[in-house]
């Protein structure tokens, strides 16, 4: 916007209170409220076009292929054959978008409490849905997650939690608890697998990623955390998996590949057989931090991210 | 934008390498090129609606006012009756309204460089010109203002120059020379006076004000600086003028009055005549600056803001 | 300390919320609690070693001598022969330094709240204080300004009160009200002055400044505000005179010079007579801005700076 | 510092020209320069104590851990019984410490070219080398990295390279080519390994990382690279080694933890068996990345982080 490399415009996004991220800010495409959060989508120079709610960047078009991808692929690929998929969150349509690119799946149900969100994504940010709203296979549930998941009884293949942190008074908290986990744990069928975003996983900022780790052990006995490395998040990012069926271990590296080339539609960037081991070998440090938080998170105990 | 009072988007002002101002961000209303400068229109929480040339504030609607009243009225209210007015540069338009609220103003001939700059601000700070590009009296003069007062005879009682900063390549240089100051000063009728905006006018960032004092002093004997206090600009500002009539020591601050109350349409916020002598009655410390700086700016001679 | 103009250690003040001021910094020389206040001293590129407290400016080797001659000597000037001054507050020592150079002063009583700050000052800010701690003319008061003076029924000329701005919770609150500039004005001799700092004087930040000087006027019945450039603080900053003697306005230029010649030992950088008359000639605006201001701060009505 | 969270002191960390990594500064515990570079030493709320060379971190109390053991552990474990090892820079001490932690290790030659540097370290890090400059095993050879191998025939079983990113007319410069490369390998016993900093290893931020790796593999035909988070870097590090016995495909995270668990004393707190897999592990996007890079950098040919 200037020519001065400085004297211009910034987004100085809050990690914590004494750690910020200061990116150059290139245009604000939008602004406004929704009735659940301030919504904006910037585009910055290091990370380009960036979805914002509540001053925390969601997705940003440098890397939202590395979130969508780890959020969404390790439980598509940890099923024998994924057909029915719930989605909670995902305003963007990008994690919609990931699911869709599994043959196998032929109905993605998709609930986002915030609708007006929803629209504001499908018009300002064709490249993360890239059409996946009108896919024939897509339905877009009314109302919040727990909601549409607890009024019906259908039983799904995968669900795919994606929604904002918690925060105090934010709309995620009723989705960060072990009640809801163990209730859609039984909407899972026999081999199915629930995924969820799971915090921050970096040093000295593990409290919510171990709460989330240590509720879902709690409502499922075992848990997978995972992490990825997410750079306009400015930290590490984690991800945690209970399956009913396989486990991420006994899923080959080669296996993993053959999977998506029989699975996916297109190229994956983020995900394939080489990269699998990784994705579940943390620190010895971040295993341990894990273990040593031992939260359960209920409608009365709960984390938040600062 | 956002819920978070730091987490979110600013504007970080330079005002030299080590110091600089920062404000939250509300909107990007435009940002665009011209073929001479790089063109933003911004919103800030502190300051409103904001028109930055080059990564640098030119007016804010915090104090605009203070600005375009303190560079234009002076010069006007000195001359006995002000018919034909120059303004060099003054994009914005808010100049130009200010010269047109002297009823004794027939034409007031406008030149500023960048047309293309006078169409956004035309369309996007109507609250700058006020209409005053519409105002029958008002003549938008081609090209650049050297050339425009060069190739023309025709005198001016006032002449207001309100041009960007002297920068390294910036189109604004030639304005800020000796010699063409001695040019326009030769387009003043009998007893006429000329005023330029005149850099910041603050502790350690003296040297482009004193410059250009000493230079006008060069070229027409006595300069009389004085400045006003722009809180967007992140310091005090500096201006001078040059008069061939009356000396601003020989206006009471009861003719000042008595003279706005007879020519000014409308009211105005910053100058009256109890403010009058304060304009002209600057520190100690700044005076001594002033008299200290020896630099006259020629075509081979310069001084930037850094 | 660093190569990088940027990657490197900056002092970011809050001005408001909304603004910021960004300055280089160069080195810590200091940091601590008293049992009143966090007390930082940096160096910054910009504006040199710099007394924070509680987050906040209090004075910069730049500018500390436009702050402490703008408080100091028009109270002092006004008076025809000062021998006794009070000081409320004052812990760098500077104000004092200022008193003590009127050769009139006989006694100078400083009482500043937080004794630890005042050693802290003496020893790592000898530039502010050049000695004034160990004139044989200043008396240490303990405790804080109000019970001295309240305590005794001895009268001054001059009352100068130079405190932190009121914040809440802060120390300096009580010096803020009615209550205290009633029982101060008692303290004067006939031809008393008294003056006070009185917070920011710039456009959308005139209410605290306002306020004190209705309650001034409540106390008073006429007080004369006055502001001057501090670049360091950010922004124009106001101070404010009762005189029971002499008005500002009674004592013209040539005068002022005079009275500065024969009493005052040294040089002044930033008062004399030629810059007198600008110190009680404020924009319309802020003239207004006072008026509207209709606060009386008590105990109980109080106002803060964000 | 201060009450105020914002108002106050901080480090701003340039990542690049668009991207800055901004922590709230404690303390500055050490400023000065050394013949070779700028040498700072902070402790910031987020990260702890930090080294700064020419305004780049180079490692902070909170994961130097992380850093120090993603660099040493790995070659010194490939190798079947590492007893000379050569370090080139480090002057931290803490790869050194690391280095020593092997039992196997007879002798740790390290040759940093800022002596004076190393000085400081030993003094104001002393959590860093926790003693390992005075551990009899210790040899400082003087003079720089180069010299040291070049001018002594020694043949060492681990070469590790802890030098400061390439940066224009910095001193690391000839560490980072083909030449210096080809001549550390021939001082590598026969199941020697050599491993390397490789420079960020973040979405598009791989040059400086790739043409390390492609250098590398120029001079070695094969080169293992891998990663590691350092929050305190503002990205993903990477490393890369190359061995001319083990690879690290061939070690089993089972004969990781046998090896940690006879040859390192003390406990790591990064490097274990069940995380080994994880840092051969990239996103398929980088490893992609990698191959795309094909510039082999020599004394002409030269990258440089910005």
């Amino acid at each position: 916007m200037a020519t001065d490399p400085f004297g211009s415009a910034w987004w100085i996004e809050r990690i914590h209170d004494e750690l910020f991220l200061q990116t150059k800010l290139q245009a604000v495409l939008f602004t406004g409220k929704t009735r659940f959060q301030d919504v904006a989508i910037i585009e910055t120079a290091a990370f380009g076009k960036t979805l914002i709610l509540d001053g925390k960047t969601q997705s940003a078009a440098i890397d939202e292929f590395v979130y969508h991808e780890a959020l969404a692929h390790p439980a598509l690929l940890l099923h024998p054959n994924p057909k029915r998929v719930f989605i909670a969150g995902g305003g963007e349509g990008a994690t919609l978008r990931e699911v869709l690119r599994h043959g196998s799946v032929e109905q993605a149900v998709m609930a986002d409490i915030d609708g007006d969100l929803v629209e504001l994504c499908r018009e300002h940010l064709p490249e993360w849905h890239a059409g996946a709203f009108d896919d024939a296979r897509t339905v877009l549930a009314p109302g919040d997650a727990r909601a549409a998941l607890e009024q019906s009884k259908r039983k799904y293949d995968v669900i795919v939690i994606d929604v904002t942190d918690p925060a105090e008074a934010g709309p995620s908290l009723p989705i960060f608890t072990k009640s809801f986990y163990e209730m859609a744990l039984e909407r899972l069928t026999p081999q199915g697998v629930l995924v969820t975003q799971a915090g921050p996983a970096a040093l000295g900022m593990t409290q919510v990623h171990g709460a989330i780790v240590h509720t879902l052990e709690a409502a499922a006995s075992r848990a997978f955390p995972y992490r990825a490395n997410v750079i306009s998040f400015g930290c590490e990012w984690g991800f945690a998996l209970v399956s009913k069926g396989m486990t991420p271990d006994s899923l080959s590296p080669e296996e993993v590949d053959r999977r998506i080339a029989k699975r996916v539609k297109g190229t994956l960037r983020f995900l394939d057989g080489a990269s699998w081991p990784g994705l579940f070998s943390a620190p010895k440090w971040l295993r341990e931090a894990l273990v040593a938080e031992t939260t359960v998170l209920t409608e009365d105990t709960q984390v938040f991210l600062a």
